[in-house]
């Protein structure tokens, strides 16, 4: 202890080292990062832990926000390649992963990144006993499956963020053709996070009103007004901001901050999450696919039963055979 | 569970029932509700509980609180006059307290108000073993003596809100006259929450620029520019606010409730409060009195120990004496 | 300028008076108050004026909330009988009215809060020629039809709060029987703001999916869930409130609050608010009532017309015919 | 207009297209984007524009912001390299910079990075007459100058953040010594932003206890207890991140964010800011170089005279010597 703290304090008692609202964030690329960010600066945590195997972005990282502190009101921010840092975590999210390598097999690629959930996923489930795990990196679906088996958790502790950031590109694209906000217009992408998601175009509503009542040939291939064309903007938005900046971070980002907060503060609120769906829409397979699903501390509470539409049925029916034949070659 | 219920959802797990930042309220008067209403609306916590032995008003209470969940991001409100209901609070705020009535004494007064304490206090800490406790209800000072003897718990975690209400609108006075934020004016004020109350002008000071520098005088009687008026303001502002409009609640909730997002986020901000003083500034006496002390998830971590003037010990002392006396008296 | 002052600072430019989301409440009282206080809280505005005629206890008001100036970045807060002090208002709610008087007749009443609009309007409009009004205080639709006559603004700059909060209190109430969030949770409540208002349980849904195609009866008499109930008791709440409590104010304030954020920051968020229904839904008469409403920075932009049912349409009409004939007796 | 659009709404008035809170941030790198974000995430603004050259990236970007509209209260996000994008701002924030390259001379990257300045300030003054302009873009005291010179517009409207970031690091590290918050904790540093800072040592201080009081040599060379290392890191800060992670940028995102904050919101709040020095500290020259000001709507309203020893004048003067040298090499 310094001079100086000596004579200016008067200790009563030991600080205590955390908060009750800890998150640690597993992989600090451009998602990672957003994510942390977002995190902060909406004061959802004020507690972050980043965990990377890349030691000097790591400290940069750290450093950098730990600069921030008096602008977003004297946050902890832990970093270490450590899991150790993480002891005590409410809720982590896994955004590591590597990317397609040229010529690589998809299940290749599941299967390297199945490899880094192998030390990740153990490691925060022995540090942070009681946390709620987000799975974020991509496939998401897959991983979120892989890091569940992982983990030996009940379903209710382990989700992908899954369609939670489609959906949230489906009403803002609804909204800009409609002019209004995109909180007020109610929409659900369900189903694999990629390109065989599923809109479900008969609950489009706006203050209760079925967008499908006024125009029923809405999200149909005959459609005169086009709507279909918004369901391929969501599903083409990752894939042009890729082409035009190099990758996607602020949206995803947003949006596991957004679940982060609904467990935090145990709202019940719904949002589409990659969940077991085993028994649910009549699908028979162990698989993760996006249903909207109630959020809480407890993490998936429970799942809305949509009254999906057979051609919706099929398309679910159609991802899960898919998944389950990849999640088959996986080595665990 | 209603057919709809059962229809609409697929249950995966319980929900918890509460969340990591509960907090409990006792006394819904003017200063209570002022204080619940600041922690809900500024999002320090939304998990309250409510705690009075007058029904009627109680539900009253909560249901006008439940019914602005929508704005308020789906709190929960628990209120009760049992105190099973607050079970699991991180911080307990106690506002209940009875007034002064013509012809009693004050020692009378502040027996009555032990005795409301003496069914509180160790209610609160048998369902909330492990909470901080914040007393605001007057006299500040003593009622966090006795809520501390019959808390049986360690001094960091009870202290009274005390002069962190004072020092605020001493800051806010000097900002009005010399025309900057409130925030940006750096003051104090310490001892007593009341007329005795000691503001500390050697520190005063805006961008590290001490006031007492630039004019001498500064606090002294014979100050040409008259600041002492300011603390008289200071002094003044309750009893005229009272006068005015019956009673101060908005700026004592939101001091309480800042007490509590420093808590409950374990910042290890600097608030002048009220803490146990033996020891410190030459005291003897086993009396609480405001000091700035840092304040995080343990409660009160330590007290800053400012350069006191003589006159300022010799205030703190008469303080400290006068209300050790008071004490004695008092029949726990 | 004080010594202190002269030797601080070098001026270097005059501050500014206000902000860019100044913001008027007119009235004091607990709903005025409530209002006030969600505003400051939420950061909604942190330049609020309070007009009132009562000016002991609108000094006290301004000096409570001035004193919180710490804890809430430093807000300005205006307070005078002289409209002059609500200068430059983006937006103004007006919460001033008497209450009904032992054999006093509803239509007596509504002329003497129509006879407070009367100055208060004109003198709102003369000093903020840019404001949206909103109107809270009760009867809400014939006010607002009051406050828009006198006002000679278009109909988009001038609306009732209408039924925004009997919405929030039939979602809070639906969620509670779901066990989700209150903003999951989406159903509407049209038409006029009391015991004749309109719950349209066609549009109520959770995630797309209308609880009447699960429970058709929903809110029919012979509903064996009995739903109808929310909606009694959506509009029992006030009065049940006013039993237990005196008044009603924390859910107002919070409504009337929400409504001023969307206008601030032109968000585009649909409301169910008092407007001009002359020409929708098959109505005649130039009556204001709640609709689904797009809200912006320019007040009104569009209502969202939904498909009522002949019962929802007849009750509309009803609620129009009579407030009709209530408004031709108002002396303006 | 849609069919569906047609006949779910009613249209009554034309929607604002902007808010009252526009910022312009010019520059779409590492820093652009932070600030961008924090102003988002922080819910300073709700109305972004970004202005670059780099048309692909600027619409990936823009496209990712508006896809976390959900998460954000529904922003309005502009992205255009077109200027009249940016009209109706109220704050202009420039981070647009080249780096220096290898073998370029100091003054030769000066130029360069004024060059850009030539077609932005004009252009920014253009579409916003009334903006306040925050430089952030480096060397920022000389930039400063120069987006001053080329604005035309008086002192107050333009300035640079300066040793903002650089006070938030000081404060940080020193409370990370002393065990309590950042913004407990005051300190100020003044002067250039970057290798020749000066630290106030002076006025550090926590509720108003001067540290020299109770460390005399603090900041000294034979400080024992190694002060001075603190400045030194300040200084080496971001040398350090930008060898760990090739960049900063939250930190200085944050900063610009909560300067755009207290002008908005016209909190009149000390910050240490860039601006012209002139007549004051005994400096003759027309330079711009950080002083603790208070900051409001009219952007610098006055400079708070801090008691500098004479070798911070005396370090202050050699900055300002230094700068109006290089600043005499410019071609405007």
């Amino acid at each position: 202890m310094s001079g100086v703290t000596k004579n200016l304090f008067s200790a009563i008692s030991d600080p205590k080292p955390m908060t009750s609202r800890k998150v640690t964030v597993v992989g600090i690329g451009a998602v990672g990062m957003a994510t942390a960010v977002s995190l902060l600066c909406q004061g959802i945590s004020n507690d972050i832990c980043l965990i990377d195997v890349m030691e000097d972005r790591l400290k940069g990282e750290m450093m950098d926000l730990q600069h921030g502190s008096l602008f977003l009101h004297n946050p902890k921010i832990h970093a270490s390649k450590d899991f150790k840092s993480s002891a005590g975590s409410k809720v982590c999210i896994v955004t590591a992963g590597v990317r397609q390598q040229e010529g690589e097999s998809r299940l290749d690629l599941v299967q390297r990144n199945a490899n880094i959930l192998k030390t990740t996923i153990p490691a925060l489930c022995q540090h942070s006993p009681d946390a709620i795990l987000i799975i974020v990196s991509n496939p998401c679906d897959i991983l979120t499956y892989v890091a569940w088996k992982l983990s030996k958790l009940p379903v209710n502790r382990v989700f992908g963020s899954g369609t939670n950031l489609d959906s949230s590109r489906f009403r803002f694209l609804i909204a800009q053709r409609l002019g209004c906000s995109t909180s007020s217009v109610h929409g659900w992408i369900i189903g694999e996070h990629g390109d065989s998601s599923v809109p479900v175009w008969s609950g489009v509503n706006i203050a209760g009103v079925r967008l499908k009542d006024i125009a029923p040939k809405m999200g149909d291939d005959d459609d005169p007004e086009l709507w279909k064309k918004v369901h391929k903007d969501v599903i083409d938005a990752a894939y042009q901001i890729i082409k035009l900046k190099g990758f996607t971070n602020w949206a995803i980002g947003l949006s596991a901050a957004a679940l982060t907060n609904t467990i935090l503060t145990n709202q019940h609120n719904v949002h589409a999450v990659s969940v077991m769906v085993k028994g649910r829409h009549g699908l028979d397979y162990e698989v993760f696919l996006s249903l909207p699903a109630v959020i809480g501390a407890n993490g998936v509470e429970k799942v809305v039963m949509q009254h999906l539409a057979p051609n919706e049925r099929c398309a679910l029916k159609f991802s899960a055979a898919m998944l389950s034949e990849i999640q088959c070659g996986i080595k665990l």
